[in-house]
C-alpha cells in the first residue's frame, strides 16, 4: 500500500535476519491472539483496542465543547500529567509551527501545560503570562488527587474564578476524569463544568485516542477526525492480521525482542525532525512504563538528528555495542525551502544549489543509518509519507499494539505500573500527609 | 563552605562504599596530575583547562559586542551546532522566563537557534518569522564548512542582505571562527564582519566559557562576569587539589567509573525543573561525546522530574538494573508561589496550604531518590544553592574537569570524536559532492 506505515528492517538483518525473526514471530502471533481474546495479564486495560471505532460516537461532542472554548477563550491550559499530558503534547507540537508564540499574526488558539511539573519558577511565570490572558482550562486526572495536576488546578482555577468571576468560569472549565466516582467528578459536578470521560479500560498511557487526548488536540485546532481515522486504518491493518509479512506490529515487537536477547539492552527512538520530540516522549511512557518492571525491559531514550549526531553521534557509533534505533522516516515535509546559490562558494556548498534542505535531510538521514551499522548498530525504520494528524494516528496505534505483544513477548503485565507508587508514598511521608507519620519518621532517618 | 557545589554520594553507598571510591580515587589523581601535566591522550585540547582565568582579557569585547547587537536589533539568530550550539542555549534556557515569548511586554532581547538541523519545516518556519524581525546573526563555526550551520547561514546572511542592505549587514553579523584558516574566517574578513576566535586547543564541548558560548550568553542579557567566576572558583577547587574528600571532580569520577564497573551501563542525569533540560543536553555531549569510544563510555540519558516520574518513572525503579542516577539538586527557586486553601478540600490537598510549590518539589526530590535507592538505583546528587550565571559556571567547570579524568580512568583519549565524521562522509557521498561519488555509488546498493 502506498498511503500506509511501513517497517523496515534491512537495516538489523546483519544482527537479527529476516528468517529468524519470522520464525520468532511466532511467538508475537500467541501474544496478539491473547490481547483480542482478552485473556492475558492486564486484560482489564485493553480498552485501547477498539478505542478507533469507539471514538467516534463521542467526536461530534468533543468537536463542539473545542469549538467553544475557541470562541470564549484565545488560550487554554492543558493540566494533567504522564498519560493525560504527552499524548496531546506530542500531536500538538508535531503540527504546530516551531515558533508559533512569535508569529505576529497569532496563528489559532494556544495550548500551554501545567501540573506536569511542581516547578515553582516554572508556575509563578506560568501564572505572569495567565494574568495577561483571556484563557480557559481543561484538566484532566481520573482521581483528581495526583499530586501535581491537583496542586495545578487548585492555583488555576482561583486564579481564573478572581479573574472572571464565578459564573464565567463554570463555562471556562472542562474535566476529563472519571465516570462517576472521585476528587475531580465530585468537584466537577458541583461546579457544573462539562465533563469527558476517562473509560475505566484504559491505561494513562494508551489514552491518547480518548478525550484525554482528544479534546486538547481538537482544541488547538487540529482535526481529530484524521487522527482517529488513521488509527482505524492502523486497527484493521493490524488487530486480526497473523501474517508477519503483513503485520508491522507483530514484526516491531519481535525484531526489537530478539535484538534484546543479542544484548541490545537500549532502544532510540530517532526522529530527523525537532517536530517529533514530544512524540518520542510520549513513545519513551508507553515502552519503559509498560516494560520497565520485574528487572526486564529495554531502555527507551531518544535523539533528534542531525542535532544530536554532534552530541551524541559519537557515542552511538563507538560507544558502547548495547544500543539498537528505531528511526521514523518521514518522506515529505510541509515546507519548502532550497540551498541558494552564492557567488564565491567559500563555504563549498554550491553543489546543493537549488535542491531542497529535505533532500540533504534525507541524504543525512541514509548516510547515518549506514554509518549506524558499519559501527555495529542495528536499526529499524519506521517510514511515514509525511507527519499529519492521518499518520500520526497511524503511528499511535501501531506503536500500542506492538507495545501489548511486545510486553507479553517479555512475559510481564504491559497494562500496569506498580512502580510510579513509590515516589509518591515517600513523598506523602515526607510531606508529613495525615496517615503517613510514621514512615515519614523512618524516611527521614535515611536523608 | 557555603557558596559551593558538593557532591553528595550518601545514596550510591550501599554499591559501592564510600573507602571502595576513596581507594579508587587514587586512579582519579594519577589523571588529575596527567592532565595538569599535559602528558595524557588528546593533550593538544587542554585549553579548557584555564579558561575561566584566560578568558578574563575578553569579557570587555564580548560584552562591548553584545550590547552592539542588543543596541541595534531585538532579535539574534545563533547559528551553530553540537558545542557551538549546546552550551549557550543550556544557560539561556537555565535562566530565561519559561514562556518568555509569550509575555506581552517583552523582556530584553530574543535568542533563536539555527543550523543546529536541516529539518526543512523548522527553517521555513524561522524565516517566516524572521521576515518580521529586526535581527543580527552569531555565526560559530571553526571551519564553517560544517553542513548545517553552513546551511543555515548562507541562507541568513542573503535574506538579512536583502531585507537591510549590504552595508547594514556588515554591522549586524559577528563571527566566531578560527583565527586565521578556514572558509568562515576568509568569508569574515573579506565583508569586514566582527570576529571572535575559537581557540585551537579547546574543542567544541568544552567551549562555552569561550567567546562561542559567552558571546551568545552576553547577548541574551545574562552575566557573562558572574558565570566566569563560578568557574574560576571551582577551578580553584578542583584543578590543583588532590584530596578527594574535599574535590568534587575526582569524587565524580571515581563514583561514576566504580558504579559503571558493577554493570551500571546507563547514567541518567536528573533535573527537577524544566530550567535543566538543555543543561542535560549539554552534559549529555560533553560526557557522551569524550566517553563513547573504543566499545566503552557509559551512556549518557537524561530526565525531567517530577514530570518522568509519571513516563520513565516506572523503569527506572523496576526495570533493568543497569542504571544509576546523577540528580542536579537546587536548594533554591527564584520565585514564590504557595498552595492555596480550599473550603471544601475535595483534593485533599489541604495539608499542604500555605506552603511553597518549591517545598513539594524537594520532598518529591528527597522521596524519589529514596525509592529509586530502594529499587536498587545508585544516585549520586550535585547540590547547589540556586541556578544563577555563578553556580552555573560552577557546574561547567566541574563537569567538564570531571569528564576529563573520568575519560583518562577509561583509558580514553576524551578530546577527540572520530567518530562523528562517519555519517558525514556517507552524506556528502548520497549527495553526490565532488570528490565523494565513488564511495556515493557503492552506498546506493546497500540502501
Amino acid at each position: 500500500m502506498e498511503n500506509v506505515l511501513t517497517l523496515n528492517l534491512k537495516n538489523a538483518e546483519a544482527f537479527i535476519s529476516l528468517e529468524e525473526t519470522i520464525a520468532f514471530a511466532g511467538q508475537s502471533v500467541r501474544h496478539l491472539e491473547t490481547l483480542n481474546a482478552g485473556t492475558g495479564a492486564g486484560s482489564d486495560f485493553l480498552g485501547w483496542l477498539t478505542l478507533p471505532s469507539d471514538i467516534q460516537v463521542q467526536i461530534d461532542k468533543i468537536e463542539k465543547a473545542a469549538a467553544r472554548l475557541r470562541s470564549i477563550t484565545d488560550t487554554t491550559v492543558v493540566i494533567g500529567i504522564g498519560g493525560s499530558y504527552l499524548g496531546a503534547r506530542a500531536i500538538n507540537e508535531a503540527l504546530a509551527h516551531s515558533f508559533s508564540p512569535y508569529l505576529k499574526q497569532k496563528q489559532a488558539h494556544e495550548i500551554l501545560f501545567a501540573g506536569q511539573n511542581i516547578c515553582e519558577d516554572y508556575f509563578s511565570e506560568l501564572i505572569e503570562i495567565l494574568d495577561e490572558r483571556n484563557y480557559s482550562i481543561i484538566v484532566i486526572s481520573k482521581s483528581g488527587t495526583t499530586t501535581e495536576p491537583a496542586i495545578a488546578f487548585r492555583i488555576l482555577e482561583q486564579h481564573l474564578e478572581k479573574k472572571v468571576g464565578k459564573k464565567e468560569t463554570e463555562q471556562r472549565i472542562i474535566a476529563i476524569t472519571d465516570e462517576q466516582k472521585g476528587a475531580l467528578r465530585s468537584l466537577a459536578d458541583a461546579n457544573k463544568y462539562e465533563t469527558f470521560v476517562i473509560p475505566d479500560n484504559v491505561g494513562g498511557r494508551y489514552s491518547v485516542l480518548s478525550p484525554v487526548g482528544m479534546l486538547p488536540i481538537a482544541v488547538s485546532g487540529l482535526n481529530i477526525r484524521a487522527l482517529a481515522e488513521g488509527a482505524r486504518d492502523m486497527e484493521l491493518i493490524t488487530r486480526k492480521n497473523k501474517d508477519i509479512t503483513t503485520n508491522p506490529a507483530l514484526l516491531y515487537a519481535a525484531a526489537r525482542n530478539l535484538l534484546l536477547k543479542g544484548g541490545r539492552l537500549v532502544e532510540i527512538m530517532v526522529g530527523f525532525t525537532p517536530k517529533l520530540y514530544f512524540f518520542a516522549e510520549w513513545w519513551k511512557q508507553l515502552y519503559g512504563e509498560s516494560e520497565g518492571k520485574d528487572g526486564r525491559g529495554i531502555f527507551p531514550a531518544s535523539v533528534n538528528f542531525t542535532t544530536d549526531l554532534h552530541s551524541l553521534g559519537q557515542y552511538i557509533q563507538e560507544g558502547q555495542r548495547i544500543l539498537f534505533e528505531t528511526v521514523i522516516s518521514v518522506k515529505n515535509p510541509a515546507r519548502t525551502v532550497t540551498v541558494p546559490a552564492s557567488q564565491d562558494d567559500s563555504d563549498q556548498l554550491n553543489y546543493l544549489a537549488g535542491r531542497r534542505l529535505s533532500e540533504v535531510n534525507h541524504n543525512a538521514e541514509d548516510g547515518t543509518i549506514l554509518a549506524h551499522n558499519d559501527g555495529n548498530v542495528p536499526v529499524i525504520k519506521i517510514e511515514i509519507p509525511a507527519i499529519d494528524e492521518y499518520y500520526l494516528g497511524q503511528m499511535i496505534y501501531f506503536l500500542e499494539i506492538s507495545c501489548g505483544i511486545s510486553g507479553y513477548m517479555l512475559d510481564i503485565n504491559p497494562f500496569d505500573q506498580p512502580g510510579v507508587e513509590a515516589y509518591k508514598k515517600n513523598m506523602f511521608a515526607l510531606l508529613n500527609k495525615p496517615g503517613y507519620e510514621e514512615v515519614g519518621r523512618e524516611l527521614r532517618k535515611r536523608l
